[in-house]
């Protein structure tokens, strides 16, 4: 899916951006790049800033004119950093992810203007959605390879939309050890005189909202069992 | 919200990931710069990726270590790129920002290693949630401002989505008073005998990663040292 994903960069100033937009691409899988018109290509600067994504500046396709580098596209999402007037619906970095990922048979490019000055009204006029990445009103100069490195962030997201982070827990205590521990603790810090047998309530309450929010491993329950053995020894020696 | 959040580099190498990272903060609404132990700053290269950033890496605040960096913050996440064998919890950049914006009241800090080697387990032990940036598995070599502009870009979707659930916690004990708890629970376990003090290490891990995943409340930790405090002096009463 993300092998029908192209990022066309037009009229790039900075070599530095045309390597470090290859390396933002390329953590992301995407390996599709067209420069049109760059200013400087090749150049050091471009290859020191790609890192190890020299494949995807190699294989980059240069053309003369943007029709050029979406004249095969089926979707043309523009990126526009002011708010336009021209009445073209503007997409989120969000939604132009699914709505680009979501069309699996076509061809989609993401169109980046000039640093400086972006695409021009007549650039944006080829695009079919034009693409806004939010930011502070104050301050919105996101940078080139930066604004690709979001855009290639959130098509990596959708493609693995289904994949959520796992959480590796060693195998965790069961209630009925976890029972033990609390029972453990309770009449230890009773022998230490830190918890009035007659009330032990509301102390013994915080302290099982605290270990079990941490829902302990088998292995740490045993651990702060050990723990309080070794104070009751240690403890019943000295006296 | 967003002034609550820190953007914390160790050892960073190179100076122009510093600038860099400084304007992907600030179009993003973030201000707050820390820089353990930068191997060159302040630099021209940091100045020239910054572009309008100045001000950023001029309030940049400096450290020698990260517990300095990070002591009055409640809750503290670091970025690892490859998947370690410390069960800790580990998020994805949505899942991370939404956390940390929904924690109105705590000082929040995203923690990134050096650019080569990431951070140690050491340094991933002072965390509460370790943070991974999907990437494709054949290149993974996401570039150190890149992944601060993709948590930004997060953090500030996630301060602008009104719809999320905002998790009013009691106080949380900041990562200083943890340093003091777990300094009281060491001495404790070695004059007690429990713990080997030629080489507290792997329990002292264990301790960390149990505590930091329940992330204590103030009064929990008071309670905690309260009882480590009962101990010793029943301990001594006897003796």
């Amino acid at each position: 899916m993300l092998s029908n994903i192209r990022i066309v960069l037009v009229e790039t100033t900075h070599p530095g951006n045309i390597g470090a937009t290859a390396r933002a691409m390329k953590v992301m899988g995407l390996s599709k790049l067209y420069l049109v018109k760059p200013k400087k290509f090749p150049h050091l600067d471009a290859v020191v800033r790609a890192a190890g994504a020299l494949d995807i500046l190699d294989q980059a396709i240069i053309t003369e004119s943007l029709t050029d580098a979406i004249a095969d596209c089926n979707l043309v999402i523009g990126t526009s950093a002011r708010q336009r007037t021209l009445p073209i619906e503007v997409l989120n970095p969000r939604q132009a992810a699914v709505k680009a990922s979501s069309e699996i048979n076509h061809k989609v490019a993401f169109v980046f203007g000039q640093e400086r000055s972006g695409l021009s009204n007549d650039e944006l006029l080829h695009c079919h959605y034009h693409l806004n990445i939010p930011t502070v009103k104050e301050y919105s100069s996101l940078n080139l390879a930066a604004s690709v490195q979001i855009i290639a962030y959130e098509l990596y997201q959708a493609a693995n939309s289904s994949s959520e982070a796992k959480i590796q827990y060693d195998e965790l205590a069961s209630a009925n050890e976890m029972a033990l521990f609390y029972e453990h603790l309770q009449k230890t810090l009773i022998d230490i005189g830190f918890l009035d047998s007659e009330n032990p309530r509301h102390l013994m309450d915080r302290m099982r909202r605290l270990f079990n929010r941490a829902r302990l491993e088998k292995i740490e329950a045993n651990i702060l069992r050990g723990i309080l053995s070794s104070f009751a020894s240690s403890f019943a020696k000295a006296s």
